[in-house]
């Protein structure tokens, strides 16, 4: 049976061919949307528009019904009115189908006559072997086989984040955040009302998949907690799994159940469930991504224990009030690290994590301090703050002396002055890549200018860079948890 | 004494002549980043470098001394060493000089010889009458004089949110980002080290400003509470001010004592005092920008009641349990407008606060709704969730089109599809904007797509357009417990 689903899932993530039941030219319609978002990307598959009122389709030849296609098809996307999907799924069967993702609306969540429409649905793809993915969802990616059935393209690099999502909207938003940061995505699922297949059963098949290296739920309720908590401690003990229980709130929780019709249950039992099952649980979907995407591209510390380094004395009191909130500790400097930065910092530096390096701009002082700080062993994971972003304040400044009437500095001095800077910030962005990969512990850098997360490359690997102190606290803070959960109860 | 400071902080702030001590052409150096933002915007007032080795400065001639100076100088702005200072002020004294700013570090903040250099100058100041900034700061920018001496320049659109920072760097970083959303500043001091200037002295100054709207305040610490108090006090009534005490952990608050110098003092005597003297106060920079962004530019709510619509029920669910953390209370729907809402809405729609309209995408639908729900007597603000950022979705669709063989596509059909959704967007922010105007409440937007704040310039004002649920109901928090404690408390 297990196998059974991997099968028809693999024909859902990676298919060869897939038919768009609905496909249509309307600008605006679901069935535009979504084959233009296939056809937009690389999909190296066949597709076949569906639609019994047209010859041709963008360009494709379109058949009047699924029955009608002259080739094998391993993926049916439906985006016709909820009445139709039932003789939808028939022609399936006939067809030979066994994997469909069902876009269309108007079922549970619509009333008793959608729910009593939506149990004959699950009927038909019983009786017929057919696995479907929602109705009533918003869609799904596969960036390693460079397709997506969703309303507006996204693209992503295929990379190592998975996404199940019990909401759309923050699902397409959550794909565009993935998608504009370069974060790298392997699949992502919208499970709409999870008539057949459920979110652990998803989860299950991704914590299978040696491409997915972090997975990020969006959980609005779980039918069946127990089948749900047991993956859920498999797949954590392989890789890193961060969720939000959305409805934590009275009035949250009331809209969770007009809205998908589930039962939200009560947050508290949610939440001793994922801290049990090893689920790293973060309050916000903008947090959501930050942590997954964080456990995609970081080890995680073995422990909560802290060193910072700052170039302005602000940033760093501000980063240790949030240490505090999230459970991170700052130990004292050792002796040992003080008599080694001694010979490097101007005699007043403060001796203290966190360590201020007093506005110097030097990034070999940076790296220095930094490794030092990842050597000692009384700490899992570093925060540099300020050793990148300035380059955003040299254009600025360059811009100013654009303007000055003596015109001073010649177009090469200025170019020059901005080239410096760029390859200090890359020369401080390997050295992070380097130490980290040296170290094992994740050395997340915080920028002056930047808006939100961004990931560096460099020739040593890819750094994170984030542009306040909280997010980084914040990520350190979660990924340290699950470092602990790891010890406790061990890796796979 | 008190129109003896003003006069002297007006010639600090809308300076008709300033002379920078220690200009040069040196990139890089402070002397040459102050300089040149004050010469890179568009200071109306005369500029005279003061260098004893150079005749010419970035075009301008150079003063081997303050005194040199052939014409009346209103503003002294030091970048120059530590052990220029006493000298420099009595030139200052002999050229009738009563204002300067001192950037020069190398006082209080390195040990007992820069303490004692410090109370120096401070007896030199006050010996011939100068009042002074600093120590130690990173400097000040006054906009509606265009007027910047910072080390970078910033050139933000003159406006109403005041800043006022004891730390440099998140000074800088909240002056960038001001700058870059198109805010609108009036007034930025950095502090440094408050040898003779202290934060609630410019609170106060700031305070009488008609132009200033809103103050924001990053805070370390505080040696005269009674007087900071008192002057909130009388400010608060008359205007929103929003701090973040920072270094409010035990680590934090260490660190915050080697920087600055200052005592911390306990973090809960502090929020007491904030509390009472209506300081909406914040726990990191990010929210300190955020809130006090959305205080100059929104009417603070009278209630904590608010009323939510949504384009999709996840969004919904998240904002509400973000109230119920924020203190934010959703009445349930009243019969009257559930009727309203019954003629325009699907018939399965959730008829609850949030308002899910099921992703209906007519702006004169979104408008009906926010129309109704602004008009309900029992909350006194709206969250509209959703209802813009979807240009960008389209954008992407319309570059996923491009890619297709058929072409189907014009090239008028896709932009002129593009434009649709820009003006149906124009027409919601617009329809926000009056609706806020005439309900006298704050109409807050979240779109899909933005990356943090953005102000949206409409024909009936702007709109206040952010990036996350959660941010829209911290400022929203924030807002109405100054509009209680303006309640409790009476205006000025």
């Amino acid at each position: 049976m297990k196998q059974h689903y991997d099968v028809r899932l693999d024909k859902m993530f990676f298919p060869r061919s897939v038919a768009v039941v609905g496909a249509s030219e309307v600008p605006a319609k679901w069935g535009n949307l979504i084959l233009t978002s296939i056809l937009g990307w690389s999909f190296p598959g066949t597709v076949f528009p569906v639609n019994p009122k047209k010859d041709m389709i963008l360009g494709l030849p379109a058949y009047p019904s699924l029955r009608d296609i002259p080739a094998e098809v391993d993926l049916a996307v439906f985006a016709v009115p909820a009445q139709l999907i039932p003789e939808g799924l028939r022609d399936c069967a006939a067809k030979g189908i066994k994997a469909a993702v069902i876009i269309s609306s108007g079922f549970r969540e619509i009333g008793a006559e959608g729910a009593k429409l939506e149990e004959e649905i699950a009927a038909v793809a019983r009786e017929h072997g057919i696995l479907f993915m929602g109705p009533n969802t918003m869609g799904i990616v596969s960036a390693h086989a460079f397709f997506e059935a969703i309303p507006t393209p996204t693209g992503p690099e295929p990379g190592g984040l998975a996404v199940i999502s019990q909401s759309g909207n923050i699902g397409l938003q959550i794909l565009k955040w993935i998608s504009h940061r370069n974060i790298g995505l392997s699949i992502y699922a919208g499970t709409g009302n999870e008539t057949m297949l459920k979110a652990h059963e998803i989860l299950k098949y991704l914590g299978a998949r040696d491409e997915v290296k972090a997975i990020a739920m969006y959980i609005e309720g779980i039918d069946d907690g127990r089948a749900f908590s047991t993956v859920a401690a498999e797949v954590t003990r392989k890789k890193p799994v961060v969720a939000i229980k959305s409805g934590r709130s009275q009035a949250g929780s009331k809209a969770a159940q007009s809205h998908t019709g589930s039962m939200a249950g009560s947050f508290a039992v949610y939440s001793a469930m994922f801290s049990q099952s090893g689920i790293i649980q973060v309050s916000t979907p903008t947090r959501l991504l930050l942590v997954s995407a964080a456990a995609t591209h970081l080890p995680a510390p073995r422990s909560n224990r802290v060193a910072i380094m700052t170039i302005g004395g602000g940033w760093g009191i501000v980063a240790a009030d949030e240490c505090e909130d999230a459970g991170l500790v700052l130990p004292p400097l050792p002796d040992g690290i003080v008599e080694e930065l001694d010979a490097i910092l101007p005699a007043y530096w403060n001796r203290r994590n966190p360590v201020d390096v007093v506005g110097e701009g030097d990034p070999n002082l940076y790296l220095t301090v930094i490794e030092a700080l990842a050597r000692w062993e009384e700490v899992d994971s570093v925060i540099a703050l300020g050793v990148v972003g300035r380059s955003r304040y040299v254009e600025d400044f360059i811009a100013a002396q654009e303007k000055l009437d003596g015109k001073l500095y010649t177009r090469e001095l200025k170019l020059s002055i901005l080239k410096a800077q760029i390859q200090a910030e890359e020369l401080t962005l390997s050295g992070i890549a380097r130490i980290q990969k040296e170290s094992g512990k994740p050395i997340v850098a915080v920028a002056l200018t930047a808006g939100g997360l961004s990931l560096a490359d460099t020739s040593h690997g890819k750094v994170f860079v984030l542009s306040t102190p909280e997010d980084a606290v914040s990520i350190l803070g979660h990924l340290s948890w699950y470092g602990r959960y790891l010890k406790e109860n061990g890796p796979a």
